[in-house]
């Protein structure tokens, strides 16, 4: 797939998947105005959407149609607004700015920012687990991806990710260390993305674990990608600027590693990941694809 | 049922939900040590574990076997334990002490207890989908079920009524609001673990329906009982001052009726709950015995 081709393919899907979030998430009038407000800040404020786009392209590499798990992929980028949106609190990375925007602290106060993270959450899996917005989707199914959803975001996954991260600060962190905290925080509910799109659309054992190990990798390089452009980054493109994590001292791979290193594994890490789709037929191309453009993004 | 059968009934079952907690969070020796300590903290520190045993109520007034939902019982309860963390922190009541202890964030810290809540309401889905857990559930009655408590648990219930609450306090608050937050804040969830057990257990349309109205009144007696006893109880039995709404300005049932038209309410209440139920066989029993209980409660 050419990169000219990737970037419509990429646009026509970021298009449905915010339609779709717009309808799965109304503004209200009622007394609860406030947290949904709230919650549609954060989650309609934009991002590259790349979670929900892995899910539909998960879908599609085992035959399927990417318009039958939409919804799913929506619920999937409501955990990873929650996620941001905890993530900025006060009492976690304190950040003011977000794509630009004030924090949904900033905007709506602490106690609201808590809520809409928490409503997020909650209503992520009561789409996921609504019959009638996966009509397509075998019950077993449906269970299975959610599961596995939920086992990625949680403890073992993003939540224990970021405890990591936070005890990590100040401190001499190990590649061990790194590696788990990367794996845990990006990684895990990218893996669920890809791998949860496949089993909705019926995917194979096969196929399900050689998407669910390109999803593994294709996150941690995501990951890898993110701390090189915190150092090496143009702060006008990525919207933040760079250094942030040098200046908290954060656990990243550049600080462990140095750049060298880092930019090495990085593309050892693509590498994997293209490896793991090689039994996989051309409808695997779109996630080629990504995993080369994310290996050139500088943003 | 007498009262001191359902002293039994419930010990039973409370000890039961207990063991089964433990089983579902052991503790793990992982890089994530901090953020499992901190969930196991507040998920065992005891409390009437109201809402699993109404889930299991629910499943026996149908006919099914308690054994049988008790894993998704316990995740229930997980819901609400990471309700009480997040509602005890600084930015929202601002709370020291649960149940006598210090509350999560002041033993382990804000960032911790905001991601310990964000791991156990989590870790509440990944158990409920998982379908291991639940081998003699249909997988559409777990998803029905599953959706029954996310829907109910997120921004049209629980999080909404915590959001309305927190906007609530120093307001002169009307009938409408405390009604509102009240059925959303305690009543949603009560409600959605009476109905789930029935759900699980296969239960027909009609008991669901029963069963889920008898939650909601239930749920309401027992908030306005909640707010009764701030203002009449005793501090030792309640492990916790009283007064304490007053002085936070909280709106309550008594705040907006007075005590006498708020004990009024609440027996009535309670008459609707056991009406509700008036077409059920002897396995709603427990259920109207606990209703009586709740009315009588002292903590």
């Amino acid at each position: 797939m050419k990169l000219m081709d990737l970037r419509a393919y990429l646009e026509v899907r970021r298009k449905r998947i915010n339609e779709t979030l717009e309808t799965l998430l109304p503004p209200v009038d009622t007394l609860q105005k406030t947290v949904v407000e709230a919650m549609r800040y954060s989650l309609l404020a934009g991002g590259k959407r790349i979670r929900p786009i892995l899910c539909l392209a998960g879908a599609e590499a085992v035959g399927g149609d990417f318009d039958g798990v939409l919804n799913f992929a929506c619920a999937i980028e409501m955990i990873h607004a929650y996620s941001l949106i905890h993530d900025d609190l006060p009492a976690m990375d304190d950040d003011d700015f977000r794509r630009g925007q004030p924090t949904n602290h900033k905007k709506f106060g602490e106690a609201a920012a808590i809520l809409a993270g928490d409503g997020l959450l909650t209503e992520a899996f009561a789409v996921m687990t609504r019959r009638s917005l996966h009509p397509d989707v075998d019950p077993a199914d449906l269970l299975e991806a959610t599961q596995l959803v939920a086992q990625e975001a949680g403890f073992r996954g993003m939540v224990g990710g970021q405890v990591v991260d936070m005890e990590a600060e100040d401190t001499q962190p190990s590649l061990e260390l790194v590696e788990f905290m990367h794996a845990a925080k990006t990684a895990a509910l990218i893996r669920a993305s890809v791998a949860g799109g496949a089993i909705l659309a019926g995917g194979d054992r096969a196929s399900v674990s050689a998407l669910s190990e390109y999803g593994r990798y294709l996150g941690l390089a995501f990951q890898i990608r993110d701390d090189l452009l915190d150092v090496l980054g143009d702060s006008r493109e990525l919207g933040k600027p760079v250094g942030s994590d040098e200046q908290r001292k954060k656990a990243t791979y550049p600080a462990v590693l140095g750049i060298e290193e880092s930019q090495r594994r990085e593309r050892r890490t693509v590498e994997l990941a293209l490896n793991a789709l090689s039994e996989m037929d051309a409808g695997s191309d779109p996630l080629r694809a990504i995993a080369q453009y994310l290996l050139n993004r500088n943003k």
